[in-house]
């Protein structure tokens, strides 16, 4: 096994949701507009102040983080583990591919929606600047694998996507279940395989 | 990579734990007896009718199934998720290598014990019965990387140990952050790596 250079490091995502203008208006009133409460390590991404219900048949979600900014479509991503005490079995895709995915009932303070589609669970991925791509020799849509070299819980992560946007900021992204699984962290360095 | 020839069989452990028999008797009355309810895979282990409630310092979870038979030490199995929400940060370890674990409080229907050492999340391990590791050329304690093929979510996890015993069945154990992690269920064919 031959391993790239390393200065990637794990963003773990809990649970959340990005919301079309239109739902967000539904669930929170008219002409809402988000509250950044934090900034996210991408850039012009954000933790809002906003939180929803995920009703799903076997169970509620509450306090599920909104992230900003509006997007054109609803997204809810969760973790299996999460999908399990819903009562829901939505697949892993990339973000926006929602084409088939389940929906649920989302419940805000003003109102509910009752999705469509958008129920998925992230797809692994790592966020790059087109300058991390060509350092790391790699281009936008690759699937890679990583390396987590965790004590106790080395693993090594295949089906991980390259994401390369000049608005991209260097970080691997796995959700809950991926990183409790293998002992990742937010702020861990993880190593692309070069050679498997 | 080069994998070996399969047949190996994921089963998922839920939170669980293994009594001692002064433990039992504590929780659930004198000369208390545990009653099968269904056998496990590993000849001899069964799920107990009887069920606990963990609590730490940040939560409790109800409802967690002993397993049989009584053994020498009390020993309570969660995953990292179990682990975060009752705010307890316990190793990873092969089972029955307890020392200089943290405890935790366990509440019966006849009493409660303060365990003092015990709480841990297992160590990802394959039981193999004596014939079988000689038909995948591997040895007791041996430390394999495992490949789980999953639609999406294909992951190869390290840090697996090899148990192997005249008394065990054939089976690669893993927790349900491991599970959900690579998207593996109980029954799932996963292959060891010979060569990475």
């Amino acid at each position: 096994m031959k391993l790239k250079e390393s200065g990637i490091v794990v963003g773990v995502s809990n649970r959340h949701l990005h919301l079309s203008q239109k739902d967000l208006e539904i669930l929170f009133g008219k002409d809402h507009e988000l509250k950044n409460i934090k900034d996210l390590k991408q850039p012009g991404q954000y933790a809002a102040e906003e939180v929803v219900t995920l009703v799903g048949p076997k169970g509620k979600m509450e306090r599920v983080r909104v992230l900003g900014p509006v997007r054109k479509e609803t997204q809810v991503e969760i973790s299996k583990t999460d999908a399990f005490k819903l009562g829901v079995n939505p697949p892993v895709r990339d973000s926006g591919d929602l084409d088939g995915t389940p929906g649920i009932k989302i419940v805000g303070p003003k109102g509910e929606v009752e999705l469509e589609k958008g129920l998925i669970l992230a797809k692994r991925h790592i966020h790059m600047h087109t300058k991390d791509a060509e350092f790391y020799g790699v281009k936008d849509k690759d699937i890679v694998y990583v390396m987590c070299n965790t004590d106790g819980r080395k693993t090594i992560y295949g089906d991980v996507l390259i994401r390369v946007s000049e608005k991209y900021a260097l970080e691997f992204h796995v959700d809950t279940d991926e990183a409790n699984g293998a002992f990742l962290k937010t702020g861990d360095e993880i190593k692309i395989v070069e050679e498997l």
